[in-house]
């Protein structure tokens, strides 16, 4: 038995890596650089879908589908965004394959399209070629969409749910009569990434925009949400961005206003994707396994019952079975893992590595004194409780552990962030102790791309909240407003 | 005002061309045959998958995600499978754009692949190739698997919903350790469909298998549900296929079984796509746009206040809120449209065109008599009831028009079955009155495609049900053991 898991201060990545495919998340396929996402996996990042879909839609967003395909002409027009993706693309030439003379399966060149087509890694241009068409009023605006779809980018170097070249997201685009209103939506939409990202996954994050540098191709600002990792990364979990009227100029896509003038749509466009998922594994997770927050995952509760003998068995079970039900009517998630194929032990492990939030035992000496043992995965702690108070208990503990998550994940975060007054300091705090560092910078992408150049550190954003004094930056020594965050990332 | 919708009976293709789009369903795209699914369009896909997702969990299976693109050497694996979809496949050669010397962007012919890879028209051969690494023992089985997912096929001829290059779906693949249970599941999904069809779209369905000419390009059997429009051409509107070991064979799929025999696992796959979305609007709707089946129908209700002074419009609208309220409370998905910017005429016909199944008018003199206007989408009648019974009219209301869709649906396909008993008489039904029609058939794909060619009809099922009497093939005389349903269809 055991999981035999590389320990995280052995290898985290490692770690990680291995901690992704045990777990049964996911793990990587036949494509180059696609993965394939497990049932058990998949059921979290349902999870996920769901309660993001129910904030979009509460915040007045409706669902839609834009085609996969993205003609070249379309993906040309505006030019930061072809230059920020052109290197990247999955391109469709053919349309046909055939059988060759020696019986193999081949490409048939007679089936040549005129015009490549894009495998979308973002859908902004076939989306604002769409908008053209349905806006010419103030009237038809704003539109306010999201779509749940598959992208790809061709990533060399990838990782599961990190970077991948094919991955799952949701890409919202919206169009506004005004600069201020698009603004707005896209300052919205971070703060509700922020919201889930801290109530539903338990990840604290930190709320920005981000440098000229490393804004989106096209975007005019873009607004962020970061997250630091156990290992002293940060990781970019949501980006929103304000993207003018660029695209709008791109496409062509004009509206009358109420006094008659003929304006330029004003857009924005935001993105959370699988990604989250090595967010959440990587914040909370320990060297037994997967760690889930009670939100989001698909079993909070397993039963697992302890017996020898048949009549055991029968009545462990029976009596899990009432719990089961009284946790369902509480609308808990709960598992009874009856099974007798395999050993309490096994299971023991196994809910562990699957991050199942609470674990119940259930044994003879349980039915006769009326108590269950309750094992928290956040703590590993273990605590009898008498089954009449069982219900409310669960209930309660799930909300502590979903609680206590977040509260260790910012503990963590803290413990992992830093300020560096001069690039000694800096570069110090980056080798020892890695995390984010405050620094000042003097707000020049010369500034920014040599400190990366150096120290693999990036501007993580320019935070919207924290201290606003200013001082001298770090490396040339020129006047700057504020401290900026920087960080090595994921 | 007007929908100035082309009639049924002037011309149906147009109609159903006019109504996908007035009716905020769908559009084409600036890509060849890939349409943009709209959000009224799409908030009715959502309704499908969520009680098909629903169905698929309630009967085992799990969702999981596998990748969007297949080398085409896994493609080329099971022979059958590639003639079935090599004709119709787009074809990934590059990885990267550049720019050229001229400025425009082209395809980097130095970042071509070394092997192309085929964006998915159906999964079987990426899903096996992982199933390969996921079942050593019969403890691993079965498996029981889903995914909704984009899928392509370079159709020539598209129409929106009913045949796109680029389509939704849910495509569910199944391995089992015996031959008995991959039928038992794939004729279980065929129920499920069914169960769908008929009691959510309102849509009777004849349940049956295909013959050998018509199965799926892989499969030993294909089960499948056919509906009939109302222009006389069947609807295919699911799939479920038994695919015997063909798969688990070319992807070297082995179990060891109990008795410690290697065996090869046995599979289906099944699947329902954005098809079903035509079947559901030619199905029910009329001359004056969509009617939904209130299952289905993202609004289930609109108020519309009728007024003329400011005092009128707070009244009605305030008393619009308060049946709003009492409705939800009962689960009805109700909405008030209280926008000053649209006349109530406006409103009728909008509300009528998108086929929302309840419209309650509300104005000065209803609230003087505590009534209000109830109109119904599929009758085109209305009644006044009084306020005090308008929550439980209108639930039972709901039901009722949910099953005289499907009993309307069902007297239409009655009147548009026939039985033939020559030739002769098989041609002039299907000219004359198009529909469904039986007849004897000798078995043979010869005869069948014999018949096609010369009537455009084909064997849409040899039904589960349904007589069962001996007799002669229509066209070559030889001895038929049942009727078989033909029919021309989309």
């Amino acid at each position: 038995m055991g999981k035999n898991l590389t320990s995280r201060a052995e290898d985290y990545s490692k770690w990680y890596n291995e901690l992704v495919v045990k777990a049964d998340l996911a793990e990587n396929s036949g494509v180059r650089g696609c993965m394939v996402i497990k049932p058990y996996g998949f059921s979290i990042w349902e999870m996920m879908q769901k309660e993001l879909d129910r904030m979009f839609k509460e915040t007045g967003h409706q669902n839609a589908y834009f085609p996969l395909f993205i003609p070249k002409s379309y993906f040309s027009k505006e030019a930061s965004h072809v230059d920020g993706f052109a290197k990247e693309c999955a391109v469709v030439t053919h349309y046909r394959l055939k059988t060759a003379e020696d019986g193999s399966i081949v490409v048939d060149e007679k089936a040549k399209l005129e015009e490549e087509l894009i495998v979308r890694p973002t859908s902004e241009t076939i989306i604002w070629d769409t908008y053209r068409k349905w806006i010419q009023s103030y009237r038809d605006l704003p539109i306010l969409i999201n779509q749940w779809a598959n992208v790809v980018r061709w990533e060399m170097r990838t990782r599961l749910f990190l970077r991948t070249a094919e991955f799952l997201w949701q890409e919202g685009h919206t169009a506004h009569a005004t600069e201020q209103e698009a603004i707005a939506e896209a300052q919205q939409m971070m703060h509700v990434y922020a919201d889930f990202a801290e109530h539903f996954m338990a990840v604290p994050v930190i709320k920005g925009t981000k440098s000229a540098n490393e804004r989106f191709a096209g975007a005019l600002e873009t607004y962020c949400i970061e997250a630091m990792m156990q290992d002293g990364k940060a990781l970019q979990a949501g980006t929103s961005h304000f993207l003018g009227q660029n695209f709008a100029k791109a496409f062509d896509v004009k509206f009358s206003d109420k006094d008659g003038s003929l304006n330029h749509v004003w857009a924005t466009s935001w993105g959370v994707s699988t990604r989250l998922m090595g967010a959440l594994i990587m914040t909370h997770s320990d060297d037994n396994g997967l760690v889930l927050p009670p939100k989001l995952a698909p079993d909070q509760v397993v039963i697992v019952p302890i017996y020898r003998t048949d009549q055991q068995y029968a009545d462990t079970v029976a009596k899990g079975q009432e719990i089961v039900q009284l946790l369902r009517q509480k609308g808990i998630r709960v598992k009874l893992d009856a099974r007798d194929t395999h050993k309490p032990g096994w299971k023991f492990n196994e809910y562990e590595l699957k991050g199942v939030p609470i674990r119940i035992a259930l044994g003879p000496k349980d039915l006769e004194n009326n108590t269950i043992e309750v094992a928290r995965r956040d703590t590993l702690s273990k605590e009898l409780i008498s089954q009449a108070e069982a219900v409310d208990y669960i209930v309660t503990l799930l909300d502590t552990i979903q609680e206590n998550l977040f509260q260790k994940a910012m503990e963590m975060r803290v413990s992992l962030t830093h300020e560096a007054e001069d690039y000694e300091q800096f570069k110090r705090l980056l080798e020892e102790k890695g995390g984010f560092v405050w620094a000042h910078w003097d707000g020049t992408t010369e500034t920014e791309e040599r400190i990366k150049a150096e120290t693999k550190a990036t501007i993580r954003c320019i935070p919207l909240d924290g201290p606003v004094t200013p001082g001298k930056c770090i490396l040339t020594g020129k006047n700057s407003s504020r401290k900026v965050l920087f960080a090595r990332a994921y």
